[in-house]
């Protein structure tokens, strides 16, 4: 099964979703037209279904290997990194004074779905080098800045995320890890750092790696930790990679999936770092970079569930088993005809093609809030950004397990390739905070805090478009009903979690991923159903109609059989948290 | 981890919901009182726990091996095999007159899942032949049985079952393994059958092949297979194993989970084959053994989930993360207090627990049909079955997925045990009958058939229990209320499937999957509420407050956080057909 980019389905999506109205006319985006970012889309889909997209069989069976000290990863992938550096694929998104392209962030997480669909193991190591790229922008100084900006931005260097350590996962206010100030400014930095996403690897020059830390004398928990740049290799006055620095990685993970991504347990014994901003903002700077990060992750889900998708489909078409149950043939057809594994495919496209609409409005979001100063847009966006992770990230572990199951028994057995997925997907709802975690934030600080505000505005941006639906034809009035209706499960579970968060915590936070599931849910409904709108109109007007019909479709299929998931979600919030907490666990 | 047999929690089931007041009166039972049983399980749960759970991790990271010809088994499997063999475990549920114990099927099952909970790759063996016995017993000669049935009891031979050829996986009629009968009687079978389990090893003396073939003259399609037996080698006079048959294992496969059960490619070269009963027969016969299997499968499914319960809540227990959301402690707690983790421990637990209380009452109902008359009960029993098979299988799939969920980042490396659990899991709602297969035979044969009448019947037996519960206390009447709305749903969407199977027989199976699963969540969800009866009066009476209590608490989390379910799948079925028929697969 060779991998198609749904080029078309994305440059759609950051056409009639991703608020282009709007993020069209912002200056850093001025120079940039839709033909323009198609051709780039085009571009990089082709090197990634040609270079990459052959690397994630091999990879999974090869693995990265750890050998003597050092990380090995399969020769082709080397080839293919390098071809990436040279092509410039980094560089898409990035800021143009530091060497980037610049182009919005819609586009990005279209080449970020195109890459990670291609081969999940392959773009960690270019998303992690995103995330480092956007910390040193927003908190570097300019030294900082100068010195490794246009290195990452180029690919040819690359950057991790180091806040794990044993003791201290979802809780970063664990980190034991210290960092002790030098007479010359730099800190030297001790402690171990585990599941490091390509912590050590040899595809770049250089790696550079952030690191959260411990000064002497800061407070406990999480306002005591500070970040701080400490490169692999330190980087001499011009520029290049020069000696080693005490940086070691001691082994890396036998994981269940993305195999030919290493992660690392790196021991740092007085490493040579440098503080970004200032001491104890720590945590504070990587909230700022964990948006985007947990943004780019929920896109890894949309990125899984298309490759699965398409291998489902693939086969389902090919696969010839059993007559039809309404008894028009006499002879077996191609399994594709069966109603169910019509369901299973259907359920599969619409979840994909909904988490994309999804991401691509949030990306847009983003970008207007990065932008300007406007605070609504800013709160919507990272409203989202929860929802985006949640949503597509659990759903491609249901996404992945229907590509097996379409498989049927084939599914099960290595070779297939359907498994592979279902391997890699388990990663996506744990990394860059559990789903618990993002049902945390959503609730905490993005629905309570603002006293609902935010989530209600949401829900009137929904009612808006079940306005614009009603006038539609049948379909459309279709879409509208079934979206009105998981509205309405929204408000009330979000009426109900607002009045009990002030007297009962405890059940609140019981019914968080339940209504972090009800909200993604119903978002990417929504989306769908602008998409469909957007998709009629075109149709109106004469425009590639089997494309056009199939979003339709999509969009009703959705509102008809994934949207019911947010009435269930609801009655657990509101039914379901005072069993939750009041069962006992026997011995 | 250790695994800990919940024979407590299986007596339970045994004795309240196994239908044991009726069960125990049967002439075929008369010897075994309760205690005997439980006496039984505690045997069968000590050898289980102490010699084959630790096979588990062992087995998966070895693999069955195919070298030059033979597939390997870890050593350890066949010590702990052979022990098998030597306690007469294989024996505990089948005819004594042919040298078994003849425990009932509810403790038949209870030996199932604690087998299959202790490793899935062991217990795939002794699965098989209590299948191959089935099969004898219910369709085999005299002779036949005097030669075959004692050594199978004894677990000195295995059984498997050969139906799948590459071109013929869900449809069998697509057979095309030749059978020609030879002068003396006998059949020469040629042909290929792939993903044969245990289809060669060498943990016991011979291997029983049943194999689905044609004869020369057979009519084409599902009618012209017949059933044989091939002996892996040839039995002599005197009933012991002599010369090689001439069936060859040809590979096997590399799979994504029960890695140390051999998945075999079968080639049989004129292999003498002996008929079972009638030719043409042969699917007919398969049949009658395939509703014992499945429910086995099903078994598994909760063998797997209670696996990974154990295991994560084991972790829970242990692993310190973050302070209390309520604000009640400064210091970070064992994640198990967290709202989110008891919310996925608790899906694991009630899931798994409705799992186990449904298979005990199919199993009632089984024995009840096998040794009475009564056609309500038989139909009864097998409406049940697909619901088993159904329910419990792709509800492991999610257990096993929550398991690795709760232990956030460990949970993806393999060391921790959890990503096994969800590798293994995923073969259960595949092999003997997809859960398609399983949708289309409740809705096709146990449901449209004979009218619905069953599926009212098993409706209004639901409705007898929320009578009772309406008469309890607050929990009762809240389970009950939970448990109306299920059962509404189900009868609405009973109601809309025959009469739409009247007009439209695509979108009536369109919506056969959705109506599995909310018939099989409805089903586990009364069971569980029947148990909290039990138990509530068990509470009453004074006896075991602890456990009584969970079980309580258990079947409440179920009623108001599963069942809700049901009424989604029933908006899907209802609402979501027409869409799914409808939408296009543009190229």
């Amino acid at each position: 099964m060779s991998y198609q980019p749904p080029v078309k389905d994305l440059m759609f999506c950051i056409e009639h979703l991703s608020h282009w109205d709007q993020v069209s006319t912002l200056p850093a985006y001025a120079d940039h037209d839709l033909p323009d970012i198609g051709a780039a889309l085009e571009g990089f889909a082709q090197f990634c279904s040609e270079q990459v997209a052959p690397l994630s069989r091999a990879g999974d069976i090869a693995g990265a290997r750890f050998e003597a000290g050092r990380v090995i990863l399969p020769e082709a992938n080397a080839e293919a990194y390098a071809q990436f550096v040279e092509m410039g694929w980094q560089a898409l998104t990035h800021p143009v004074e530091y060497g980037g392209i610049g182009l919005p962030r819609a586009a990005g997480a279209a080449a970020v779905e195109i890459l990670n669909a291609a081969d999940t193991s392959f773009g960690l190591c270019p998303l992690l080098t995103d995330g480092a790229i956007e910390a040193l922008l927003l908190t570097g100084s300019d030294e900082q800045k100068a010195t490794y900006l246009e290195p990452l931005i180029s690919g040819r260097w690359s950057g991790t995320m180091n806040l794990t350590e044993p003791q201290a996962g979802s809780d970063l206010g664990l980190v034991k890890t210290k960092a002790t100030q030098r007479d010359d400014g730099t800190y030297g930095i001790s402690g171990t750092k585990i599941f490091i996403t390509y912590g050590a690897h040899d595809l770049t020059e250089n790696i550079i790696h952030l690191v959260l830390a411990r000064t002497p004398d800061a407070p406990a928990g999480p306002k005591g930790l500070s970040l701080f740049i400490v490169p692999q290799k330190m980087v001499g006055p011009d520029g290049t990679p020069g000696a080693e620095n005490t940086v070691n990685c001691v082994s890396i993970e036998h994981k269940l999936g993305v195999c030919a991504s290493p992660t690392a347990v790196l021991d740092y014994d007085d490493a040579t770092g440098f503080l970004i901003g200032e001491e104890n903002r720590g945590l504070e700077y990587m909230f700022i970079m964990m948006n985007a990060a947990r943004f780019s992750v929920g896109v890894q889900g949309i990125a899984v569930s298309d490759r699965a998708y398409q291998r489902a489909l693939g086969y389902a078409r090919e696969r010839v088993q059993s007559r039809p149950v309404n008894g028009e043939a006499r002879d077996a057809v191609a399994i594709i005809s069966h109603p169910d594994v019509r369901r299973m495919l259907l359920r599969m496209r619409s979840i994909t093609e909904g988490g994309r609409a999804m991401a691509a409005a949030t990306a847009g979001l983003l970008d207007m809030a990065h932008h300007s100063d406007d605070p609504q847009t800013a709160a919507l966006a990272e409203f989202m950004v929860p929802l985006v992770k949640g949503f597509c990230t659990e759903r491609a572990v249901e996404v992945a397990s229907l590509g097996v199951q379409v498989h049927g028994g084939m599914g099960f057995i290595e070779e297939t390739g359907a498994a592979q997925h279902y391997r890699d997907a388990r990663i996506l709802p744990i990394y860059e905070g559990t789903t618990a975690i993002q049902a945390n934030d959503l609730l905490g600080r993005k629905v309570m805090r603002d006293g609902g505000d935010t989530a209600r505005r949401f829900a009137a941006r929904i009612a808006d478009t079940e306005a614009l639906l009603a006038q539609g034809n049948a379909d459309a009035q279709a879409i509208g009903t079934s979206l009105a209706q998981a509205r309405a499960a929204f408000e009330t579970a979000l009426d109900w979690l607002l009045d009990t968060s002030r007297k009962d915590i405890d059940a609140a936070f019981a019914g968080s991923v339940p209504f972090l599931m009800l909200s993604g849910t119903l978002a990417a409904g929504w989306k769908l159903a602008k998409g469909a709108l957007a998709a009629q109109a075109a149709l109106d007007a004469g425009q590639d109609a089997p494309f056009m019909t199939s979003k339709i479709a999509t969009a009703l299929f959705y509102a008809q059989n994934i949207l019911p998931d947010c009435t269930a979600e609801q009655a657990r919030i509101l039914h379901g948290t005072r069993s939750l907490l009041d069962a006992d666990f026997p011995e």
